[in-house]
């Protein structure tokens, strides 16, 4: 593996069945890698540092963004997560396509620093299956819902500045249109500008 | 089969293969439709009015060229070959995917009348191969063989101009690269401006 991967952005919103798709996006090619976060979060059940997260102290991921070592950060429910930049970059440099799950503002930031980046939207089925879905979770209060459902309205107003949509039918085929997205974005010319040295330079 | 096709154009120097190529392309998919060209050109061995080609007299292609009813036409060897543009644009509506194999010239003339066209350029495993291919073509001569190896050189100037490169180390595997940049660009947002209203408009 000598040429180098793409970084690739996946938004979805709540309810669009992320969770399961990403996890047999990266079982189902050699070359896809999830990103690994940096967290504040204490550690859960058997989550391993450096797989499933990055844990961190405040100081330390504090330092993080002020060394200007993550890619992206939030602060969300008095924790924060980031996407560490050499983790993504070294991945990428040994050829792998590096999927990083971020919402919208996430995304938009990300194309604006890396602008070969491809950015991948993921909508569910129908709204109907997605608001059925954010209302059959767990036991949340008619506010939790009802920010839930303004939320993904809005990260869907950002679609139009995605590269790709995919439609989440059907999880195998939405990883089989992931997958066909990165081989095709892999064999742009833009991508391939030295393509002829690699085959004997010229006559 | 309700939404439109791609109208796709690929160009690939003599000694690349492109037949089988082109062949296997549309046994591949039923999507896929290589576009028939006119000819003023006799009708050789079986070749089938409407398959192989539109044979024409000199009279109706002329007829058809100062009618603006060709996408792009050449005089190749006395003779006139084009490609009809209602017989393209009928297969896209129905949502077919239609190859036009052109040489470079007719690439960019068709890349300026349909802005939204996939150019695709093939190259062969190495200019050794190439090389090698054109030289042992049957019993041409010097000068016919040096013609063949400008015009390669030349065409392959264009390969910036051309949207994704295709190297065909192995058929079934260029198939593969070409049916994959089919679907990629058939997920582009911008190819799905309408997509929220297919999955209920909005909540």
């Amino acid at each position: 593996m000598t040429k180098e991967g793409l970084l690739v952005v996946i938004s979805a919103p709540s309810g669009t069945g992320k969770g399961t798709l990403l996890r047999l996006l990266e079982e189902s090619s050699q070359r896809v890698r999830l990103s690994v976060s940096a967290t504040t979060r204490r550690p859960r059940g058997n989550e391993v540092d450096g797989k499933s997260y990055f844990f961190k102290t405040v100081e330390e991921f504090k330092e993080m963004v002020s060394g200007d070592k993550l890619i992206e950060w939030v602060k969300y429910c008095d924790n924060y997560y980031g996407t560490p930049r050499e983790h993504v970059e070294n991945l990428i440099k040994e050829g792998y396509h590096v999927v990083l799950e971020v919402e919208v503002e996430g995304a938009m930031n990300i194309r604006k620093k890396y602008p070969r980046s491809v950015l991948i939207f993921v909508l569910p089925p129908s709204f109907n299956e997605l608001e059925k879905r954010i209302r059959s979770r767990g036991t949340e209060g008619d506010d939790a819902i009802r920010k839930r459902l303004e939320t993904a309205k809005r990260e869907i107003d950002y679609i139009s500045r995605y590269d790709y949509v995919i439609i989440n039918h059907d999880v195998d085929k939405a990883v089989g249109d992931i997958n066909c997205v990165l081989k095709a974005e892999g064999l742009k010319y833009s991508r391939n500008k030295d393509i002829l040295t690699g085959i004997g330079g010229s006559f």
